[in-house]
């Protein structure tokens, strides 16, 4: 049995179950010299020389960026991602049901039937749809390989890996035009680096096809969404779906709430699932305490 | 080269392609004791007796029930559906389109968004979404697949084939109660025939898990219009997406156009591309003349 201390603002050890560890939370951590794990959403600041017995934080969400500097963790201390399988799942789910609005032009279907017309639009073939997919960890190789067994033409870009199964990589900053410049549906599944905040702007945007269409579900930082807007206008891109936004909740008033060509959920795409967080953690507690390396641990020097 | 008589209101000889066939229309059939092929849309009646060299009728459309009575065509012409995997493959992504429209809340997401608001809500997993595909031909099918692939709990009803990779199967009609019983996500792509006339009302929309879903697909007149727009009114069904329907075009006025919870698409689910068919019609004309059977070929006595 271990001690986990539970840092967020909501009080959620009703929704977070871990089993027989003891759970303190925030307001109520007791002596920071017994806590063995610490599970965490949004920024924090820690003095680690009062937690010697620290092994590992445990992070509520896929990404870390939310954490804020993690420069100052003592090396022993694990920094660990929420990895998931339903978490994938949902995210898989999320690019597809935005990737075939799109293609099978289900806005424009809505339309028609808003203004009673019975009209047909023959779309393009999956195979004859380029998809372009940036990240390439859990979440963009999973969405990749989907949309790639539903027979859509799929490249992904990453930093450093090479994906499989028929699909075209680019690797590196350098291979980004080619990789944009054959894209009609860009996915957007990078994690938040300094590398790739901003890296959807103006620029970027004019390398992609024509007409083409953007999905957001990484960070909101990683998009400027001046630019985004500015480019819907000018037809360059003809349609977006965003999941995460510069400032969230998105501002009342903000363009894209009433923009006809954005498709706006609020930081759902995949929503961490109580159950699967406390199994997460709790079977990454074993493994820590056998010795082995959790699954999901964050490189911290790459930040991600 | 042999020589086919186009049939349909349309004059299709642009669109559609057939090599060095000889092409005649309707209008211009020529001598009938010629025509060894007939391509045909719509209900048709011939007199067989002018037409000594026929060897089959091809459909225009993977069902043959548009073609009206086929029981005067002689016993040595062959009718012929049209099976084509890119019409499979639309038909599917139709299918995946519409089920993460319900299963991901996509319409309670679009009002949220008209309305400015950020809502969140933790869809199930899909694990525990059971979908109910009606039909088990080749639409069926490779739609229960895909469906069973993204980690739906898919089961196949249908009159005698047993599906298969984990899914479960209910055969005839006695097990349809059943069937309904365990379905949220009904998908119907039966073919029409005396049998599935009718066969979606008020006593089989009963039969769903509350607050079920409906997706048709196959043919308008399988599903009672009147006994949907009930339910959908009692809360019984919580939506439907409709691609065909009673009378096509869907008149003016009619309360699907206008209906919040019902999505409609013009039977453009699965359009048939003019390539495919003329690839599919001249493969299939080589087949015959090589005395092998057409693919597609419809087993007059079951209707499809």
């Amino acid at each position: 049995m271990s001690t986990i201390l539970l840092m967020s603002t909501m009080d959620l050890r009703d929704d977070l179950s871990f089993g027989s560890h003891e759970v303190r939370t925030w307001l109520d951590a007791g002596d920071p010299a017994e806590v063995e794990y610490i599970v965490v959403w949004g920024a924090f600041a820690l003095d680690y020389d009062t937690l010697p017995k620290l092994k590992a934080i445990f992070s509520l969400g896929a990404g870390v960026d939310h954490l804020g500097d993690l420069s100052g963790v003592p090396d022993g201390v694990a920094v660990v991602r929420f990895v998931d399988p339903l978490l994938t799942e949902e995210m898989t789910s999320y690019v597809i049901l935005n990737v075939l609005r799109f293609h099978r032009e289900d806005p424009w279907y809505r339309d028609r039937q808003a203004a009673g017309e019975w009209e047909q639009i023959i779309p393009p073939a999956a195979g004859d749809v380029r998809i372009g997919v940036a990240g390439a960890g859990e979440l963009g190789s999973a969405a990749a390989k989907a949309l790639f067994d539903l027979g859509y033409d799929v490249a992904v870009w990453s930093r450093s890996r090479r994906s499989s199964e028929g699909m075209q990589s680019f690797i590196g900053r350098g291979a980004l035009p080619d990789f944009l410049g054959r894209t009609k549906i860009l996915v957007n599944l990078l994690p938040l680096t300094d590398e790739t905040r901003g890296i959807w702007c103006a620029e970027t945007f004019t390398m992609l096809e024509d007409g083409a269409y953007v999905i957001n579900a990484g960070r909101g930082a990683s998009l400027v969404e001046a630019d985004l807007l500015a480019c819907l206008e000018s037809g360059r891109v003809a349609g977006a779906a965003l999941d995460v936004f510069e400032q969230e909740p998105l501002p009342e008033g903000h363009a894209f709430w009433t923009h006809p060509r954005v498709f706006v959920t609020p930081h759902a795409a995949s929503l961490s699932n109580p159950v699967s967080i406390g199994d997460h953690v709790m079977r990454n507690i074993v493994r820590i305490e056998r010795g082995a390396g959790p699954i999901g641990l964050v490189d911290r020097e790459r930040g991600y």
